[in-house]
């Protein structure tokens, strides 16, 4: 007999990037501001600094200390990551044994569901799309119960919807779900409010993740972060790859979080393009009726709910703008305004 | 009830570096040859170059070209890893079901085991102690047909016994457990010989692993390959996270890869030191008894059976040189002439 893939890898279908040539990127909900000068200066001057045949600080001390100052937590509660995806991963796999259920939302983001069903877990899915894309937390905490769920994972502000879970009310899920560990992905919160982060010492079963991909603009070093009480940073950092954040994301980490004006200068510039955007958007709905629904958001991106969205994203494509196709809605990065503009020129051309 | 971690989180101990300041480190198996200024100035500007507010490539298109023109196998099949660590968790999590059975030996790269652990594998050992350390080909293919090992993966060259199993025997391997998945971990493979990367598309079941860590020097970057048919590498590349080697660090393997005399220079230069480390330990075990045995090495370390060898490995650290203290040996990193000459004299004064 020769080998065979195990079963739950016969069909899975490589990660396709979106291929070709675009010259407006308006599809990943990276940010459009590019590192300036001085800043980056100053990351060239410590990255020829680093002793590259050493491995890393296992425990990105200084990175943890300098993201405890700008977001005001203990840094010993928090443990980074090559990317939040990567502390994803860590706790559906982790935090779980065989068998269990973890609950997701629907719409939300993909990869939840993926890493839960690579460690054989059962994914039970609350769909949102018959509440008007509102999460509903009694049915949440509902559906987490009579499911026997051991984790919760859900991204607030939600991608894709741009939606955000008021503070109390994920305050009140975490409380009673308090056998079953919420994991709150708050990747897109620096571009709305009501992060729980402060939260972490209070509960033993809430985990905030954060990411440098967004807001602050660099996708590029994979960096993310765990925030949470000091029994599960522990245990995180136990199953966590020893070496798991190279040298120079660390770095990298640590010279942008030293300039914290620059960061939230970022925060202002973007949500004000957003906004723009938003306004924009809503215009354009007055006057073409193939736009159903544009979400009032609270992150970097419009979800838009259009008729025959494919056709709109494949032409939108044609003219080299990329944006992300999503069943009945297509999710619109905000650019810069020359960026916004020409997505909205061609969105007015190609619609109805 | 409150929040209780799953059972088998709940006696991890977090990953401890050896913490301190050491003017000798020779514990982590990393390069003694810092990286050239030409080298390092060149990375310089490639980094400077770097969109940050870009996710990485995900298919790490040119890192994988690059290594496959150094290392001679095509690039479409090899994927790129945040180390070697990430792509052995991923072998071992993603190319089992649960309650599979492992096979590992023993000694070898500890990390093996954990993973497999973390994501319930039944993890069968086979003992090389009772063979002199060395591998048993025979008695492994027993084991892992007798356990219904879905998965055997063991370091070749051996961390820690610093001996290589021959290309042919593992070859045998290789063919005999043809519905086995066959990881051989090639980590030090640069400091012997046997390697067997081009074989990867002549077998259904064997992958090969590389690291930059040791004989590039780039342990900082966390860079590391998995090698094998298209089959076992699409299953790869679709388990991973999309962005799992961020941009940073394809960049500076390329830039390295553009080098190759430089590498191989490298691996040179370290084989020597090593053989030097080698022999003058030899030569101290004839006036020091304590020491047992100097296993005769094809890695960039000695492995060295020593009388009470935690309290050798206590007094160097105490003298501010730090190797690898495990059981009843220690293991030592070789360094450059100076490092080496500082550790023997060190030794020369502790030992009896």
């Amino acid at each position: 007999m020769s080998y065979q893939l195990p079963e739950k890898l016969r069909n899975l279908v490589p990660y396709e990037p979106l291929s070709g040539e675009y010259k407006v990127r308006l599809d990943a909900n990276e940010s459009f501001i590019s590192l300036p000068p001085a800043i980056r200066a100053e990351l060239g001057d410590e990255l020829a600094r680093i002793y590259f045949r050493r491995y890393p600080d296992p425990n990105c001390t200084k990175l943890c200390e300098k993201f405890g100052e700008f977001f005001q937590v203990p840094s010993n509660l928090v443990v980074a990551g090559n990317g939040s995806d990567e502390l994803i991963g860590l706790l559906v796999s982790s935090f779980t044994e065989y068998g269990d259920a973890m609950l997701v939302v629907e719409p939300d983001f993909s990869m939840y569901g993926f890493y839960a069903q690579m460690c054989g877990l059962k994914v039970v899915s609350l769909d949102k799309r018959m509440n008007g894309l509102v999460l509903n937390g009694d049915a949440l905490v509902e559906a987490a119960k009579e499911s026997n769920a051991k984790l919760v994972i859900l991204s607030n502000p939600c991608n894709p919807t741009s939606l955000t879970v008021s503070r109390e009310e994920i305050i009140a899920i975490v409380q009673r779900l308090n056998d079953c560990l919420v994991v709150i992905d708050e990747a897109y919160m620096d571009f709305s409010k009501g992060s729980v982060m402060d939260l972490v010492e209070k509960y033993d079963n809430l985990v905030v993740l954060k990411t440098f991909s967004k807001a602050f603009g660099m996708a590029a070093i994979r960096l993310g972060f765990a925030i949470s009480n000091l029994t599960v940073v522990n245990a995180l950092k136990a199953v966590k790859s020893p070496y798991n954040v190279n040298t120079m994301t660390q770095v990298a980490g640590c010279v942008l979080l030293g300039h914290p004006d620059y960061l939230k200068e970022c925060i202002y510039i973007i949500k004000k393009s957003r906004d723009d955007l938003y306004e924009k958007l809503l215009l354009l709905k007055e006057k073409k009726t193939q736009i159903e629904e544009v979400i009032n958001t609270t992150a970097n991106f419009v979800y838009v709910k259009v008729y025959k969205a494919q056709d709109v994203f494949e032409q939108l494509k044609e003219k080299g703008i990329a944006i992300r196709f999503m069943g009945d809605y297509l999710r619109i990065t905000t650019g810069d305004s020359q960026e916004n503009g020409l997505l909205l020129e061609a969105l007015f051309k190609i619609l109805k």
